[in-house]
């Protein structure tokens, strides 16, 4: 039978052991650049894509929206980098990891923040809600098999509550 | 006297000497993942940060809309690494390049679509336009000066004309 996979708002110190928010927040980092008229929010993820002569690449996602309730059955992970997406403008969007694929998800509540996967944490591609919504991809380009996918034995039903 | 500087639509083929339009283009490598819920628009830009020690740094830009008539009177560039702005969603703003300091700059109107200067690429910074806009930037993180500066001996005035 399946849980309820309850949802949490999405925090720097919640997401903290799967990776990074990456969001203009003033506590990151930041300076005046262009002459005073733009502020860099600067070095907001930890990108880990050169490992086993890997690359950085560039990628977009257009991804439809998925319906709520929301069964959480399978996982996936990159073993050889991490994986970053962040919304092409105002989108909220489900983030589900967990610490191994035994262990109970967490369920984090994006609203327009992007997130940083770190190398191998176990995660769901993206939940998008409300509607088809853009997204940048940072992540490894390179030789190597970078996705492992595993079903779960425990289904989960994630839905805002 | 300041010389007009007509500004040209953004497309991949116009600026391809100075760098990559980073856009959901069908002409793009792409394909279905996530269960045929997303497609992917694969590696469309050329992530140049790993020169000398360097690795790629993830940033927010919170930019300020700037007049027009804009006088572009210096331009700057990286030598030790590509830079991408993609906008967080809608925005028109000017990019502002040229071949060399001496040669006539070119100016192109991106609306919505990302950029990537490959490394060296003299530009001037981002002017954006109508509002306080949010960019990401990639570009390279690490030692050694990455930022040179110069005063223009022909001032020009950028317009939308």
């Amino acid at each position: 039978m399946s849980k309820l996979l309850r949802v949490e708002a999405l925090t720097p110190a919640g997401f903290a052991p799967f990776g990074d928010v990456i969001e203009a927040d003033a506590a990151a980092t930041h300076c005046a650049v262009n002459a005073g008229t733009a502020t860099r929010y600067h070095d907001l993820a930890r990108i880990d894509t050169a490992g086993e002569s890997g690359r950085t690449a560039l990628s977009l996602f257009r991804a439809a929206p998925r319906d709520l309730p929301f069964r959480v059955a399978m996982l996936e992970r990159h073993p050889l980098g991490s994986q970053a997406f962040v919304p092409l403008g105002e989108a909220r969007y489900a983030v589900v990891v967990a610490a191994d694929p035994a262990a109970p998800p967490r369920a984090f509540l994006a609203q327009r923040q992007g997130i940083n996967y770190r190398r191998g944490v176990w995660h769901h591609p993206l939940i998008v809600l409300d509607r088809i919504t853009d997204f940048l991809c940072i992540d490894r380009a390179g030789t190597g098999e970078n996705c492992d996918e595993v079903s779960l034995a425990q289904e989960w039903v994630l839905d805002l509550t």
